[in-house]
C-alpha cells in the first residue's frame, strides 16, 4: 500500500479550553465530520478521507485573547494537520475551502493563525506559476546586476490620460526602469484604460527607439469582470506594453488564474486588503502561506513593502516576506520577484541589501521618493541608483553623497 | 454644476491617537495622496478626485485595542467618507481596492471596521444581480408558502459517487426540497464532479417523474479555474441539474461574476473564510457591507448560519444578516434568498420565524438534523416541516410534538 499523500497545514490555536481538543476538532470538522455522528462515517472512510493531527507543540499561554473571549488565560499550541490529497484533490479553491477557510468559524477558539503550508508533489506543475519572474523582468527591462528601479505615477487618482502621459514622459526621460499605475487607478471615467495606454505607450516607445531602453510600464488592468480584464490585457499588449498591475485580493484567485492562462504581460501583484488577513498576530495567515497560492497561480512581481515602510508592517515582517518569495515551492521557476515598496527613496538600500541575503534581484519601487526629489524625478532616479551602488559596495550613504549631489539632496529631504 | 455622485463608506476607526486625523488620512491616502506632497496634486484635482469626510461621530474609547498596540486608551469614532464615482468608477474591484482594502494597512490605527456601504445610482444595473433569488428558487422547487427545506450529503468527504447517489435516493424519497454537496466537496479524485452528477441526477429525475416534484440539488462546482468551473456548470445543466454550491471566498469575485454571466443554475453561496473577515468586532467588515457586493455579482441563495448555530456566530449577528439580505440595494430583484443553516433541526423554527420578521422566505438547511434523525431522514424532513408549521401557527413545539412522533423524536434527540 502506498503511503497517503498529504497537504500539511500548520495552525497556531488559541483557546481558553484545551488546544488538543480543537486540533482534533479541526481535523474532523474540516474533513468528514458534522455536529452529530453519522451513519456513513465509517473507520475505512475516515482512514481514506479524514484529516490527521501530526504534531502538536504547546506554546506559552497568553493573558489577552485575539478575539474578545471570556476567560483568564488562553492556551496556545501549534499543530500540523495532514489533509489527504485523495480526499481534497489538487484544486487550490478546494484546499482553501477545506483547510484555510472554515477554521475561523469554530466556536470556543479565541484565535487561530495559519503559519505554514507544505504542498505535496501532486501540486507540482498543477498550476502555471510565474511566467516572467525575476529572470523575465530582467530580460524585458534589460537591467542586469542591480535592482530594477521603478516609480509610481502620482497623484494616484484624478489625472486625465494626457497629463499622466506627460508625467510618464518625464519619468522615462529620468532613466527609470519601471513605472506603474497606482493600484487605485484602473479605468475610471476620466482615465479609461484604453485611452491611458494609447496616451502613454508612445512615450515608452519613443524612448526605446532613441535609447534602446524599453521602460516596463505596468498598467492597472484589474477588473471584476475577467472578460473585461482580458480585453484590457489585449489593449496593453497590442499597444506594445509588457506589464500589468493586478489587485489580486479585489479580483480573487479565479480571475487571476483566468488572466494568467492567457497572459502575455508580466503580472505585478498588489495585495490590497492583505493587511486585514495578517496584521493581528493571533489571527489570519502568515505571508509564507498566502504567497504560495499566488505564486502557483502566476504572480511575477509581488509587492511586499520594505524597510521603514509608511504602513504598519514591521521591518522584520518584510524581511521574512522577501525570504518567502526567494524560496522555491517546487522549483526555482516558481519564485516571484520581490517588489520592495512603500516610503522607499534609496535611503533604505543598505539595510535592505544587508537583510535580504545581499541580493539585487528585486524591483525597488519609489513613488514620492523619486517624483518629489527636490531636483526632479531624474535626480530622484540617479539618487536611488547611487544609493544601491553604495549599498552593494559597502559604502555608507553619507560618504557616497559627498560625490553625488542627487543622493545628498535625497538624504536632506527624505533622511531621518 | 451637478453635485458629484459619491460612494459612501462608513468606517469605525480605533486609535491611541486622534480619530479625526485618521479620517482625513483615509480620505487622502485612498484617493489622491502619497507620503509627501506632490507637484500635480492641485486643489482642482482634489475637488474632482479626492475623497471627503462627511460625518464623524465620536464613540466611547476602549481599554483593549483590536490589534495589539501600545497605549492606555483607544479612541474610537465612526466616520463616513464619500468617494467620487467620477474618480473610482463603478467597477467593484476598483471600489474594493480604493475603499475596502488598503485601509487596514494604515500605521497608527489599533483597529478599523467597515460598518456601512451606500452605493449611488450609477451602480444600479451595473452588475447582473441574482438570477433566481427566492422567487426563482420557489419556481424551480415548486415550494410555496413555507420555507424550502434542504439537507446536506454527509459525510462531507470520502463517499464515492454511487454511495453518494444512494444516500441522495433516500433523501429524495424522504421528501426534502433541496440537497447540496457539502461545501468541502468539489471534484476530488474519488468523486469527480461529472461522475457524481451522472450518478445523482437519475435519482432526482426518477423522483420527478414519479411525483412531479423536482428536488433542487446544488452541486459543488467551485474551481480555481473559471474555464473548468464553467465546464462543470455545463455538465450539471446538461444532466438536468438546476443549482450549484459556490465557495465564493475561495474562487473570488471575478470568477464568480464570470460564472454568473453564463449561468443557468441557481447559485448557492458558501462564504467559507468569511469569519476571519468579521469575527473580531473591531476589525474587518459588517455583513451588511460584504453581502451587497456578492448580491450585485449574482448570489441567489446566501448561507448565513442560524439560531443556535454550531459556529461562533451569535444569534443577533445571524438575525442582522437575515435582515441585510431582505433589504433591497436598488430593487426587490437584488435580494438574495437567506439560507439558514448550521446545527439546524427544526427546533429553532419558532425563534427564527419570530426574529426574522415572520417570513417563510428562506431556505432552511439541516445536515445532521435530517440525516441523523433516529427514525431516518424521511422522519427528519417531516419533523422539520412540522416544526415550521407549528412556528407559523404559533404553537409551541412541545405541544405540536404530542401529535407528531417525528417531531417528538427530534425534540428528544436534538433538543436542549
Amino acid at each position: 500500500m502506498t503511503p497517503r499523500e498529504e497537504i500539511l497545514v500548520t495552525y497556531r490555536i488559541e483557546t481558553p479550553g484545551d488546544p488538543r481538543r480543537f486540533a482534533d476538532k479541526i481535523a474532523s470538522d474540516q474533513s468528514t465530520g458534522t455536529f452529530v455522528p453519522l451513519p456513513g462515517e465509517t473507520e475505512t472512510l475516515k482512514d481514506r478521507a479524514g484529516a490527521r493531527v501530526h504534531g502538536l507543540t504547546e506554546l506559552p499561554p497568553v493573558a489577552t485573547p485575539s478575539w474578545p473571549t471570556e476567560g483568564q488565560v488562553f492556551n496556545r499550541a501549534e499543530v500540523t494537520i495532514g489533509y489527504p490529497v485523495e480526499a481534497v484533490g489538487t484544486d487550490l479553491a478546494a484546499l482553501t475551502t477545506v483547510a484555510l477557510g472554515g477554521v475561523w468559524s469554530i466556536r470556543g477558539l479565541s484565535g487561530l493563525r495559519i503559519t505554514d503550508l507544505q504542498l505535496p508533489p501532486s501540486f507540482a506543475g498543477r498550476y502555471p506559476g510565474p511566467q516572467f519572474g525575476t529572470k523575465g523582468t530582467r530580460a524585458l527591462t534589460g537591467v542586469q546586476g542591480r535592482p530594477v528601479i521603478g516609480t509610481i505615477v502620482k497623484p494616484a487618482l484624478g489625472l486625465p490620460p494626457d497629463e499622466t502621459a506627460a508625467l510618464v514622459g518625464e519619468l522615462v526621460a529620468a532613466g527609470v526602469d519601471f513605472i506603474k499605475d497606482d493600484e487605485k487607478l484602473t479605468s475610471p471615467p476620466y482615465s479609461a484604460l484604453e485611452a491611458r495606454v494609447k496616451a502613454i505607450m508612445p512615450f515608452i516607445k519613443d524612448h526605446e527607439q532613441k535609447t534602446g531602453k524599453k521602460v516596463m510600464y505596468a498598467f492597472g488592468i484589474s477588473d471584476t469582470d475577467p472578460d473585461e480584464m482580458m480585453r484590457k490585457h489585449d489593449v496593453v499588449l497590442r499597444e506594445g506594453g509588457n506589464a500589468a498591475v493586478i489587485n489580486i485580493q479585489s479580483i480573487g484567485p479565479g480571475a487571476f488564474l483566468f488572466l494568467r492562462k492567457r497572459s502575455g504581460l508580466a503580472l505585478h501583484a498588489h495585495r490590497n486588503g492583505w493587511d486585514l488577513l495578517t496584521r493581528h498576530p493571533g489571527l489570519g495567515f502568515d505571508f509564507s502561506v498566502y504567497q504560495q497560492i499566488w505564486r502557483l497561480l502566476g504572480v511575477d512581481q509581488f509587492q511586499i513593502n520594505g524597510i521603514g515602510a509608511k504602513y504598519w508592517e514591521p521591518d522584520e515582517s518584510f524581511v521574512r516576506s522577501f525570504a518567502n518569495l526567494q524560496k522555491p515551492i517546487f522549483s526555482e521557476a516558481d519564485r516571484a520577484m520581490p517588489v520592495v515598496c512603500s516610503g522607499q527613496w534609496g535611503g533604505q538600500a543598505p539595510e535592505t541589501y544587508a537583510r535580504t541575503g545581499q541580493t539585487v534581484d528585486l524591483l525597488y519601487l519609489c513613488g514620492g521618493g523619486v517624483v518629489s526629489h527636490p531636483n526632479g524625478p531624474g535626480a530622484g532616479v540617479r539618487a536611488v541608483q547611487a544609493a544601491w551602488e553604495a549599498a552593494v559596495a559597502g559604502i555608507p550613504l553619507a560618504e557616497a553623497a559627498k560625490t553625488n549631489p542627487d543622493l545628498a539632496a535625497s538624504l536632506v529631504k527624505f533622511g531621518r
